[in-house]
């Protein structure tokens, strides 16, 4: 119920803000509770009319730049399981001393939650997103689905790994090395291409988490690297993306150009 | 009552094969079936008997050199419950086409299943021999102890990429970013240390994921870092280091210097 209302409601986001939105951070959104979902209305114009609508506390706040695709990937978890959040866009590399204040590792994402508590690491978030929403798991439970949604979601952060290494070193060191990574890149693109196609187990529905963490793999690579064109090489992959690119999960987590 | 059993044997190593045992791979030993603890037992000189023991094939093989933490860390959680693997010591950056065979993106550790179903990344296979030891978890279920086991266990291989990072690239790169790097190691490093205090999470046993992790990257930085002398900022951890030190679970996965 939850999930599908607030999908609505954030395929509606432009009309209800106007122009605003487009730059307008989650949490402007989100600090309204939309935990009942006969809380609000589309009134005949488009426009969005609140019902016993509280301002209350976010229950969780994301801190990490969509910059970085293992932020964005939590970002757009959230934003797919209808979750609630408010969002810091914490650079994990400018902001080293803010970063350092949520992670000891003084990386990011880090997700602080209602009570203080913060967890750190992608993976990890993601595993506790998932507990959160068990009647449209981004992991399936046990056995063989699992261990294929986290080896494809595994080979996805390989992928982007490799291409901030590539864009942020590939100038320093040697042409063998980058050459490795590129392989590296293309190794996993062409996995996941695989996994893309036509009853492969990127194409379950809801997306789970090894989709989503594909598609921002492919969005980062383009962003860090636009020489390497690997997009003819993966068709399938390059259909799933193109799929959901205006969808909400990744049309609001695009980082600026 | 087969990690008991296992761990006994392991402890006796010595003696069962002599000399030879130190530079034996595991898959020497583990190719001996000990599901059945009641098909050996030791002699009055110490040596083991088979009785009913039948060699059998060996239900998974781990790729990756122990001088990966990463490898190192699942060969330990696989010891530490008593997992028969065989071990195949691939590195993955000298042996790269052999790591590709095994993993699209190129990297060690690669768990090979008996049906020859693939897992990568240290993460996701340490969440596939959880599923197999419900009796002794690895990553508790639910709620907040798995939180805080995946958490320790993120920072933990925090500690391992920062050094490797300063390891490798340390004197490539100026003295702000390995500042940086040095700064989030002994940020880490803190955090695990408060973390194995008496009480703590990382006190729990058997040892948890995260506690294994945080074992291995102490000795790998010890390793890969000797100038970096952190031991004395962190008492808890160190002595949690050094009363594991012997056990079979890190004795039988020390790469050689």
């Amino acid at each position: 119920m939850l999930n599908v209302a607030m999908a609505e409601v954030i395929s509606r986001l432009p009309r209800i803000f106007g122009a605003r939105s487009k730059s307008a951070s989650m949490s402007d959104f989100f600090m309204i509770d939309f935990i009942d979902d006969r809380s609000y209305s589309f009134n005949p114009t488009g426009r969005l009319e609140f019902r016993n609508a509280v301002a209350r506390r976010v229950p969780m706040k994301l801190i990490g730049t969509y910059l970085s695709p293992y932020a964005r990937r939590v970002a757009a978890a959230l934003i797919s399981r209808g979750l609630p959040f408010e969002h810091e866009a914490v650079n994990g590399y400018r902001e080293f001393e803010i970063a350092s204040r949520y992670n000891p590792v003084a990386k990011v994402p880090s997700l602080v939650l209602d009570d203080g508590e913060i967890l750190i690491d992608s993976t990890a978030i993601l595993d506790y997103l998932n507990e959160l929403t068990p009647s449209a798991p981004l992991i399936p439970a046990g056995s063989r689905a699992r261990r294929t949604t986290l080896k494809l979601a595994a080979i996805g952060y390989g992928v982007y790994e490799q291409a901030a290494n590539l864009s942020f070193r590939g100038r320093d060191v040697a042409a063998t090395e980058a050459g490795r990574w590129k392989a590296q890149i293309l190794g996993g693109l062409r996995a996941l291409d695989e996994a893309a196609r036509d009853g492969g187990p990127l194409r379950a529905t809801p997306l789970d988490a090894a989709a989503i963490t594909a598609i921002v793999a492919v969005e980062y690579l383009a962003r860090t690297n636009p020489d390497l064109e690997t997009l003819p090489a993966i068709p399938a992959l390059a259909e799933l993306v193109a799929e959901y690119r205006d969808a909400p999960p990744f049309a609001l987590t695009r980082a600026a150009a």
